[in-house]
């Protein structure tokens, strides 16, 4: 039997394994006093859900803001279990967050002190990025994606349509069971 | 005339814009009193060059390391340059060291102003990155390079002759223009 690379997939953090929304609501609360829901944001993107913080995006460039960042539910148990056959690369937008980077590392190492910083990838755009698949919750990501785009599921890109779309991390699972078949099918 | 994306160079930090090795030789010789100059590095790896630092790596993981490198000569005109032709990106092997992130972010903003950080990766292994060219000094980011693999001189590369070699910036431009003369005669 012949050995071959295992295929590659990019894995966003924020609002894919970093369930980022209740912390945006939670910071644009404590900063403007302006409360907002889960609810009341979806289909807006981050620029209609957060006016007073879209032009210089405070909150995101407040310390602790990237660190305690909520888990996305059963992400860490298939990120593991995607990890058996496919090589697994973290790969999120960070440099526009300098404060963001080190934070990053850190939650990584607590949450999925499994995956290795060779795997992690910090970057601006990702039109460079070259695997066969990338699960993100950004359009302008997913779009220059050489690979199979897979959009998760999140309150900013409700009317997107161009990408195959996963409302959790089950359904990812059942994605790649599905395209596991396909595979076995092929050869 | 058709409008073509530029072609893209992913250039890399340490021993390419940054000059890493005066800073490795300083600090060796603060942590463990033990001197040794440019010229007994040649040809010697890191871990050859420095035996003590080769474990922990400790010099690299001190804070202010990678915040006050010199600049490798020439590379700010140079880099310029390329991007009047190329989509240039600067790409780092930075997550092994936390500490490094802020820095050379911090870094770039003072060197290099005129690099947004859209155009910024810092990752660990450089395995899933897809440039048209890729400058390094390491066989390791660049055996995995889809593009051209251009080999930036150094104290440990000088016995991998796999790839072209330039030894300074003057170089790269000439190689450069000879990549410009090549593409119009093909046109």
């Amino acid at each position: 039997m012949k050995t071959q690379a295992k295929k590659t997939i990019a894995i966003d953090m924020d609002g894919v394994i970093a369930d980022v929304e209740p912390q945006l609501i939670k910071y644009y609360e404590q900063q403007y006093g302006v409360t907002t829901t889960l609810e009341a944001i979806q289909g807006l993107s981050h620029a209609e859900a957060f006016p007073l913080d879209a032009i210089t995006k405070a909150s995101l460039n407040m310390p602790g803001f990237f660190r305690d960042l909520p888990l996305m539910p059963g992400a860490i148990e298939a990120v593991k279990k995607l990890m058996e056959d496919y090589e697994v690369y973290i790969v999120s937008a960070a440099t526009e967050f300098p404060l963001s980077l080190f934070e990053k590392l850190e939650w990584l190492k607590e949450h999925f002190p499994f995956i290795s910083w060779r795997n992690v990838v910090l970057c601006g755009d990702k039109s460079i990025i070259n695997t066969d698949y990338m699960i993100d919750d950004h359009c302008k990501n997913l779009d220059f994606c050489p690979g199979k785009a897979i959009m998760f599921n999140a309150h900013h890109n409700k009317h997107e349509h161009q990408h195959v779309r996963v409302h959790n991390w089950d359904e990812v699972l059942e994605l790649f069971e599905n395209e596991r078949s396909k595979s076995e099918l092929s050869i």
